[in-house]
């Protein structure tokens, strides 16, 4: 198969993964903040879906010093210590810390291909990290984008296209299986020279924009400033050695 | 809501779409093969999703005179009077004909899709008059991409795009709710000159191609040669009045 795209984390139903290396897409905001967490010290983030459960687990948790994450519909759950902004993620707060995160799409994509040989974490800011990682991956990828309470998403299906076009520069692959892959590459070329535009084309993006996040999507539009790849060990999302 | 395009069926899940007219995207070759057979005379094509139940829909019909239609893998089933092709449907063998058809994507979108106020059947055939039968339809529309084998495909996308776009420009309205809608209409701008070149790039024209339906591909990128409406009523598809 290579490398391939898929749109909806439903794609994967009746897929078997367990060869394929899954690259889990939530530009706004999941891997974004994971992929900052990790960059500002945090020890390690447990994804959890159901902020109940997350509470539940801090409870129970053997975790010195945890750290509760998590939003619906954009913002900070009652109680919770972070939202999903990555810049709430600074090292003064989090160094060291086990940090468990609930979002919706992102942490939900994550359940979803919890059966693959291995899963790391994309987005614009490590963007040619996880194409060089991909490009040495000796089996499958499948870059899953987590989509938008259910329906597509433009900003992780722009961020699929950069990874395949970053590997098929290298690889001169250009046969594709899923007609996602090439619709992903296409949406890519379009909003290559403004990814801000992006953001502000998007429909979570502008839900993002009106309750004032703005500077979240500034940040989330930069590209690669990290190199290391978030990769789920025994449930919970450290930095790949 | 007004109109908006969904890439895979599976996005309609947990939507209430009892007030919602859905316009079902099969270009190759569900949508394109009815809107054929009804523009030849077949009387109704009555769809299923097994060829099992097919086959026994048949035997207990009490049709006098129907006809067993359908395709696996693009190929026509064996003891089937006709495949998945448009072009076996001619007037001399279809003439007021009732036809049982099972194919994999347009079927089993038009089960999940049931529960909708109303359904009709959309291709580059008749897009035109869908276009205008979305503008006179007084409440929500939602065209819902068949796509291809669970994932996305690529001319579902683009004649989902092209309905939308001859609706904007009568309403102008340039507002979407999903991304979806915004992915449809830009992969529409770019493919829009050469229809049949979406036929060589997706994946199941492809497969068609290889297994010699190249006709069927030239056919199915012919632009408003019919102007009428395959809708389903009681569970089957006649020629809207």
């Amino acid at each position: 198969m290579g490398l391939e795209v898929i749109l909806l984390p439903e794609e994967l139903k009746q897929k078997d993964i367990t060869n394929t290396l899954v690259v889990v897409i939530d530009v706004l905001r999941a891997s974004s903040t994971i992929t900052t967490a990790l960059a500002e010290g945090a020890n390690s983030i447990t994804p959890v879906y159901s902020p109940q459960k997350a509470r539940e687990r801090i409870e129970s948790s053997n975790y010195k010093e945890a750290l509760l994450g998590g939003e619906r519909k954009g913002e900070r759950l009652p109680g919770f210590d972070l939202g999903n902004s990555p810049l709430e993620y600074k090292n003064n707060i989090i160094q060291g810390k086990n940090i468990i995160l609930t979002t919706t799409n992102g942490v939900r994509t994550m359940e979803i291909v919890q059966d693959a040989q291995e899963i790391i974490v994309g987005c614009f800011l490590n963007v040619q990290a996880v194409a060089d990682y991909c490009l040495s991956y000796p089996n499958d990828i499948l870059i899953a984008c987590a989509g938008d309470r259910g329906n597509v998403s433009l900003e992780d299906t722009v961020c699929a296209g950069m990874i395949l076009e970053l590997y098929d520069n290298k690889k001169e692959r250009k046969k594709y299986q899923y007609d996602d892959s090439l619709i992903a590459t296409q949406m890519y070329k379009k909003y290559s020279l403004n990814l801000f535009k992006i953001m502000k084309d998007s429909i979570w993006g502008k839900h993002l924009l009106q309750i004032g996040l703005e500077k979240d999507l500034v940040y989330c539009a930069q590209r690669d400033i990290y190199k290391h790849i978030p990769v789920i060990v025994d449930g919970s999302i450290v930095v790949k050695k």
